[in-house]
C-alpha cells in the first residue's frame, strides 16, 4: 500500500512536470513564432501607413474593418464575421488656431478640439482666461468665470509609477470640465494635455456633455503653451486673452462594424475566450499604439496557433472591437449580442495599453481566477512578463461583467512609462512602436490565452 | 520568562518592521526627487546637445571630462578629482565610402568603420566577396578567400529574450574577423551591424588586431545593405565586387581622465561603494544611451542623497570612466589604485545598458550577496525593479575582481529591448531616451546603492 502511496505520487508528480515541461515548450514556439516570423509589426505598418487614423464613422474606419476582415480570411481562421452597429460621427474640421493676447501681441499656441466638442462661432472666442487646478478651484471661484475661458492646467503627478494612474488623476478635466465650466457660465474651455512630457503636441481624446448645461467649445493645449499660458496669467493676469477658433461638428451617427475572427474549439466549441483591441482611433495621428498594437497582437495570436497548428479545447475568438475612443458602442453591442445569444464566454482580454515590453497581466475583480492565473507565473518568467495582479481589463470589456456573470476578464499590460508622450497626438505613428516589444506582446498574449484555454480560470 | 520571550519576539518584530517601513519610505523619497525634480534628463540633455560624440581621445572626450568635474563641484559633493591615464587615440577621418558593383552599376551602401580599424589605400579596395557565417565556415572555405573581402553576416537570434545574448552570440565577428579573415589572406572585412533592426544604419564598435597576423581594414555595413549585399551575392556570386574606402587612424596614445565624485562616510569613510558609467562614446552620435545614461544616472544618485541629506555610512563614489568603448583603460587604471592604496571596497554598480526602463540587478558571481540582495525584493517591487538575478556587472567593473578580492560587482538591468537598435549608431542621440525611464533607473540605482550601504553584501 505505502509503495502504491509513493509510486502514485511519482507518478503525479511526473505528469505534472510532464504537463509543465509541454507547456513551456509551448510558451517558447509561441515566442519564436512571433519573433522570427511574425506578422504584427508589417500588419501594423499596414493599418498605420495604408489606412492610417480611422475614427469611428470615418472612412478609413470602414477600411480598416474591411481590411482587418479580408486579413482574418486571408489567414484561414474557421470563421470570420462582422457585427453591426451605429456610432456616434464627429468630425474636426479644419485646423485650430488659438493665440495667446497680450495688449498687441499675439503668441500662436497648439490645441485642438477635443472630441465631441461643438465648434466655436465662425470668428472663434476670444475672452479673458481663469486658470483652475480643479473642480473646487473652481467652484470656490464661482460666478467670476462668466464670459471667460476657463482654462484646466492639472498636470498628471510624475511620482506616481503607473501612467495610467496619473492620466486616471488628472482625466476628469478633460471629460468633465466643460460641463463644469458651462454651470458657472463660462463661453469655452482649454484643458491642459493629458501627458507627462512638455511638448508642442496637443492630446485630444474624448469629453461629454450634459443635458439641461449649455454646450460651449473645448480643446485641448498642448502642455508647453499650457506652461506659457499660466506663465503670462500669473504676470498680466486679467490683461491676457486667449483666442481659439475650431469648426468641428457632430453628424448623425453611422454605420459601423465589429470584426470577430474565431477559431473553433476542438473539445468544447460552444466555450469562448475572447482577446481583442479596438480598431478605431483618434484622427490626429495613425492610432499606432493606441490601437493598432492591441488588433494586431490580438490576430497574431490566432495566426501563431494556426501556424503551430495548436487546436484549442475552447473557441479562440480575435474581437477588433469599433469605437472604444468616443462612445464604446462596440464593446456594448459585443455584450448585448453575447447575451442575447446566450455564449458562454470564459474569459476575455483587451490590449488597449500600447505595444510596449509586456509586464504582465491585470485581473479584474476575480480573485479565483486571479489566484489560479498565478501558479502560471514560473511559466511567464522566463520572458518577464510575470506580474499577475488585480487591477482593470480593458474599456471595450466593461459591459460583459454585468451580460455574462462569471466571465473573467483581463488586461494586458506593457510598460505604462511612455504611453501618454504620443496617447491621442499626432506622435502615436508607426515609428514609434518597437518590433520586438510589439511581437513579445503577441507572443505573451497567445501564452496567456493557451493556458485559459488549457487550465481554466479556476 | 516566557513573557519576555514573547516580548522580545514582539520588539524584534516590531524593530524589523519599523526599520522596513522608514526603507520604503526612503526609497519612496529617492523616486520623488528623481521624477519630481530630477537633473538626470537635463544633464543628459547637456552631455549629448552641448558636447556630443566623445571618443577617447578626442577634444569632446576632454570636454566631458571637465563638465562632469565641474557639475559634480558644483552640487557640492565632498571631494571630486580626477584619476589621470593614457587612451588610445583613433579616429574615422573622412566619411566612408562603399558600392556594390554589378558589371557597370554600382549600388552605394551604407558603411562605418571599425573603431581600431585601418584605413583602405586612398583609393579604396575592390575585390570579390564571400559571405560567411561564421569562422568555421570561414575555415573551411580556406585559401580561396585570398584576395577577396570577407563578409561576416551571422544575424542576432532574434529568439532571445535578452537581447545582449543576441549581441554576445554575434559579436565574434566584429571583434575577431578581421584577423580571422587575414590568417586565410582576406584584403578586408564587412560585419554586418550588431542589431535586431533592419534598418540603414551601419553600428560602429570595436575590433581587435593580432600580432603577426596582416592588418587588413574592417567596417560595419547597415542591416540592409547586408541583406541587399547578400541576396546579390546569392544571385550573381562572383560577378558582383564590393568597393569600399575609410580612412581612419591611430594616433598616439592620449592623455585622459576617469572623473570621481564622493560623498564621505559617515561613519565608515575607508569603506567604498562605487556608482559608475562611462562617458566616451562612439563618434557617430552622441553616446545617450551608451552610456550617457549611466554617466548622468550615478551623478544623479548622489545628488538625489545630498538632497535627501542623507548621510551614507560609507563613501559612496560616482564614477566616470574614460575609454569603455576600445580599450576600457579607465576600468584598469580605477581597479589598479584601488589595488595600490588598498582600497577597502565593498560593492560597485555600473549602469550601461541603457536608460531603458528599469527591471532589476545583475549580480556577477556572489551567491552569498545575491541571496542577501534577494531579501530586499519587496522594497523594490513598488517600482517594478525587484529582478536580482546573478550575470555579469559592467565592463569597467572587470578589472576590479582580482584587484579588490570579496568586492561584489553588480550590474544594472534596464529593458533590453531597443537597446541594439540604436547602439554605436547614429540613432543614439538624446531624442531616444525617454525621461521617466532615465528617471526611474537613477532613482532604482540610488535605492541599491542606500541597502547596500544600510545592510551590506551579505
Amino acid at each position: 500500500m505505502k509503495f502504491f502511496k509513493l509510486f502514485a505520487l511519482a507518478f503525479l508528480c511526473a505528469t505534472s512536470l510532464m504537463a509543465q515541461g509541454s507547456d513551456s515548450v509551448m510558451l517558447r514556439q509561441f515566442y519564436n513564432v512571433a519573433l522570427e516570423e511574425g506578422h504584427s509589426y508589417e500588419n501594423l505598418r499596414h493599418l498605420c501607413k495604408q489606412i492610417g487614423p480611422r475614427l469611428s464613422g470615418s472612412k478609413n474606419a470602414q477600411k480598416a474593418v474591411e481590411w482587418s476582415k479580408k486579413l482574418m480570411e486571408d489567414y484561414g481562421f474557421d470563421k470570420v464575421y462582422l457585427q453591426e452597429l451605429m456610432v456616434p460621427h464627429w468630425e474636426r474640421g479644419a485646423k485650430e488656431a488659438s493665440f495667446i493676447i497680450e495688449g498687441n501681441t499675439k503668441i500662436p499656441v497648439r490645441i485642438a478640439a477635443l472630441g465631441g466638442s461643438i465648434a466655436t462661432p465662425a470668428n472663434g472666442i476670444t475672452a479673458q482666461v481663469v486658470e483652475v487646478k480643479n473642480f473646487e478651484q473652481l467652484k470656490s471661484i464661482g460666478a467670476a468665470v462668466k464670459g471667460k475661458i476657463v482654462f484646466f492646467n492639472r498636470p498628471f503627478d510624475a511620482k506616481l509609477f503607473d501612467t495610467f494612474e496619473a492620466y486616471s488623476g488628472a482625466v476628469n478635466q478633460r471629460g468633465q470640465g466643460a460641463v463644469e465650466a458651462a454651470k458657472l457660465g463660462a463661453v469655452g474651455v482649454i484643458v491642459r494635455s493629458m501627458t507627462n512630457i512638455i511638448d508642442d503636441n496637443p492630446h485630444t481624446g474624448g469629453m461629454r456633455y450634459q443635458d439641461g448645461v449649455t454646450k460651449i467649445p473645448a480643446a485641448a493645449i498642448s502642455t508647453k503653451a499650457a506652461e506659457l499660458l499660466s506663465q503670462k496669467l500669473s504676470v498680466n493676469g486679467s490683461a491676457v486673452k486667449l483666442y481659439f477658433k475650431q469648426n468641428c461638428q457632430t453628424l448623425p451617427d453611422a454605420l459601423s462594424y465589429n470584426v470577430i475572427g474565431e477559431i473553433r474549439g476542438s473539445v468544447n466549441p460552444d466555450n469562448i475566450i475572447t482577446v481583442g483591441g479596438h480598431l478605431d482611433s483618434w484622427d490626429l495621428a495613425e492610432g499606432a499604439h493606441d490601437d493598432g498594437t492591441g488588433v494586431t497582437q490580438s490576430i497574431e495570436v490566432l495566426r501563431i496557433f494556426k501556424v503551430l497548428k495548436y487546436k484549442p479545447q475552447n473557441t479562440i475568438r480575435a474581437v477588433m472591437f469599433m469605437n472604444e475612443e468616443n462612445g464604446l458602442r462596440g464593446g456594448a453591442k459585443y455584450a448585448e449580442l453575447a447575451k442575447q445569444n446566450n455564449e458562454k464566454h470564459i474569459a476575455a482580454l483587451e490590449s488597449d495599453e500600447g505595444g510596449f515590453t509586456p509586464r504582465g497581466f491585470t485581473i479584474e475583480d476575480a480573485p479565483v481566477a486571479l489566484a489560479h492565473f498565478s501558479k502560471w507565473k514560473h511559466l511567464l518568467e522566463p520572458y518577464k512578463v510575470s506580474d499577475i495582479e488585480a487591477g482593470v481589463s480593458g474599456s471595450d470589456l466593461g459591459p460583459l461583467k454585468t451580460a455574462v456573470p462569471g466571465i473573467v476578464l483581463i488586461g494586458f499590460k506593457p510598460d505604462s512609462q511612455r504611453y501618454f508622450d504620443i496617447h491621442h497626438a499626432s506622435s502615436d505613428v508607426f515609428e514609434n512602436v518597437n518590433k520586438r516589444e510589439l511581437e513579445l506582446g503577441a507572443a505573451s498574449i497567445a501564452s496567456m490565452i493557451y493556458l485559459i484555454d488549457k487550465y481554466g480560470t479556476k
